[in-house]
């Protein structure tokens, strides 16, 4: 289960910002520049066309204006350009009085920047030049290309993936960048830098808190009822029944998917955890977490009340707006949204190690697991991921004192926070620590019902940029 | 001629270098480490075994022992171990209480460290791999295993493209270095940063200042000289006896092949202008340039006099030994010595443009033309640079103010000093002048010999690592 868990719980993010609806909120054009497929070595000369998005209605002082760098995640960049509201509202409020125009850069394999066209995901052979330093060189040709001699100062913006794109681009091209701004950049989810059960006790933790900590332990009793329930006849029909389950249970194992999809859930309901409804591919209420445990509470119930109560509760993830006739634990929802390439990315240099212990954590017991991991990958794509250090030798893990100007802000109600960086190694990386923040909500458009610890954080955003160009 | 000089001056380095007579002068292990071929891609999962050399027998507390890491050259990493003293001086110096070890890793595609054999360098399909970031990565992999969690202390030390990339190292890859010692390192060598006329001015200089301007007047003079004699079966026959030609001159054309020897002496002899004799693949006398100039003196020569000057002072480089029995201008010195490797270098990312203009210094004029450059590296590899600002997108070029730990030195009597970093850019980068240095003297073993500036810029070195050590 966990192995599958980092593939997945970065994806979903593009579904929280998947409004599909507000697509045409903000404007911008669409552009191409040509890219090597592979920037560090010259066995392979193949290019490619890879895509952005460029505003600069904003820029009153054109030739001297700001690049604020949207640092594509693994999804379509238009989703990020419409859902990146905090870049928007820094610009168009004038009392900032940043001159600044925007880019939002695709990250290649993802959206429409396919190296290999409709080839690109056939095997590791076309595949293989999906990874992280090559999405940074792709940045940084970009940038040469858009900003020759680096004369305009860059600002690099990104959430989660591209939060630590962004940090990572700070530290490896500094010269093209003058800043960047990680939300929720979980750059410590590295093998022995963060214990890998932390994910999970925050997510528990979100859990216990939302409504009342009878939600967390039904949760961690359900699984148990639910495996066991999946063994009879009258079990399965039950379940069947009270989740409205598209494909019936016909044999034991059935409950696999299930179980899959009920962990996912968890962690999409916590990231997503806004204080106002926002757009899934389905939607979800404010306070998602506390809707959902408001349904789950009650102690000693029995087997047939949890999964009552569970199934009710899910149906605030699943069918918000009772229009689901049924629900379809094997799609993903996010299933369009790059979780293909995110899959290899986790199998090649990616590697989260994740695991739980049904103590500390509602999870059931799973231990981290490399060889099995890798031999999992092997399966997939025929890779596996080059060792469990890879990252950390490349960007450094934790061991970033010489790095500057980067501030790092995490929500605490993020169950990613675990792993991002809460203290500051020098006194040019900045914390904004988000006390009633989800996943990179700082990002996000204002809104009447953001707290004031989330307004706070955007400030120090916008302050801090103001700061470093005045250094500059 | 010039689009020749970057593939060539640098491998020269290694001839200087190449004393085969002193190779048993320092002891050490040899070891090899398996790293992937393709650091940043997945397309292709091969590995290969990379040498590097160790001694820790100065290591007086080995759990704890700086590692002093030699950032390997295109080159056979035994002739850099066996010629950079100053490290082994370092360590061996008990006065100055450095608990170190030495690593020198071989740079990928030089020495024995072959990624497919024999076969390395059969085409760009091979050969592609060949870079700097690669070697950067295989740098990064050998340090992650032997010094895992980068608990011991790691000082990168290099010499021409080997202190390039000690610089880039520690730009890159800080949580792995503590600092680094990059001498007589080009890093402005490229397109718009260093002016491409610099270097053969600078070579002019020396040849100006050795012993008398007539010096260079007189190399000035002697092109057309050449080329005119070359002309007539009388002064082809004249050129032939002077330089004691292996190959007679049998028409005009055959003159280019004197006039590139020539050209990539005048580096060699700037380079290698050291204060004591040193061996050459040729041995050459203490102060070179000098005993050079001192044979081509005069004002007023006529061309008999210009070409029997000129030889002889040829001799100075070509035969010191009185053993050369005829001067074999197609043979280079350094041909075993990693030139084709360099060549690909030069063709795909490491373009350091060249030029002359006849006036300000003593060269035939030409000019860069990239164009050019680039159609005559298809033709040899199938390859073309990039583009002319590849290696300032990846470094940076001028604009490294945010790098630290960097001690930059260069000495005035090299043509290369013109493109290193002259200036600081801020408090914790170092600049180290040596007016009496020639190309990285000061990575060199200590010589009664050596001028005081010298001395000097070896304690700097000695000095600012303990520095660092310090407030590590």
């Amino acid at each position: 289960m966990f192995e599958k868990l980092p593939l997945l719980l970065f994806s979903v993010i593009l579904a929280i910002f998947g409004l599909r609806g507000c697509l045409a909120a903000y404007s911008y054009t669409t552009q191409w520049i040509n890219v090597p497929v592979d920037h560090f070595s010259f066995a392979n000369n193949d290019t490619f066309k890879l895509r952005y998005l460029k505003n600069d209605s904003f820029a009153f002082e054109p030739d001297s204006a700001v690049i604020l760098f949207y640092a594509g995640n693994e999804g379509d960049i238009e989703l990020f350009a419409q859902n990146t509201g905090f870049m928007w509202d820094a610009v168009a409020d004038h009392s900032n009085r940043l001159n600044a125009e925007l880019i939002f850069a695709e990250h290649r394999y993802y959206g429409q920047s396919l190296p290999y066209g409709n080839k690109s995901y056939n095997s590791a052979k076309e595949l293989g030049y999906l990874s992280s330093e090559q999405a940074l060189a792709d940045f940084a040709s970009l940038l040469q290309e858009i900003n020759p001699g680096n004369r305009r100062p860059v600002v690099a913006i990104g959430g989660s993936y591209g939060g630590m794109l962004a940090a990572w681009f700070r530290m490896k091209y500094p010269h093209m960048v003058l800043g960047a701004i990680a939300a929720s950049a979980p750059v410590l989810q590295f093998r022995n830098i963060t214990p890998c059960g932390v994910y999970n006790r925050i997510l528990t933790s979100v859990f216990s808190t939302a409504y009342s900590n009878e939600c967390s332990d039904n949760i961690r009793k359900s699984w148990a009822v639910l495996r066991s329930q999946s063994e009879t006849d009258a079990g399965r029909a039950l379940i069947t029944r009270k989740f409205h389950l598209c494909a019936n249970l016909t044999k034991h194992e059935d409950i696999g998917d299930l179980i899959d999809y009920l962990n996912d859930m968890y962690s999409n309901l916590a990231m997503a955890n806004y204080p106002y409804p926002a757009d899934f591919l389905a939607p979800l209420p404010a306070y998602p977490v506390r809707e959902f445990c408001w349904r789950l509470k009650g102690k000693n119930l029995n087997d047939t009340q949890l999964v009552e109560s569970l199934a009710e509760a899910v149906s605030v993830y699943s069918n918000y707006t009772n229009k689901v006739k049924c629900l379809d634990v094997k799609t993903s929802t996010t299933e369009a949204l790059g979780t293909r390439g995110w899959d290899f990315q986790s199998c090649t240099e990616m590697v989260m190690p994740m695991c739980s212990d049904g103590d500390k954590d509602m999870f059931e017991p799973e231990q981290w697991d490399f060889k099995k991991y890798s031999d999992d990958c092997f399966k997939k794509f025929g890779v596996r991921p080059r060792s469990e250090f890879e990252m950390i030798t490349r960007y450094g893990g934790y061991q970033i004192d010489s790095a500057t100007n980067i501030v790092f802000s995490n929500g605490l109600l993020d169950p990613w926070s675990g792993a991002g960086v809460l203290r500051t190694p020098n006194n040019r990386i900045k914390i904004v620590i988000i006390p009633e923040g989800a996943h990179h909500i700082d990002l996000r458009a204002k809104n009447d019902k953001d707290p004031q610890s989330v307004r706070a954080a955007r400030q120090i955003h916008i302050n801090t940029i103001k700061e470093w160009l005045s250094q500059n």
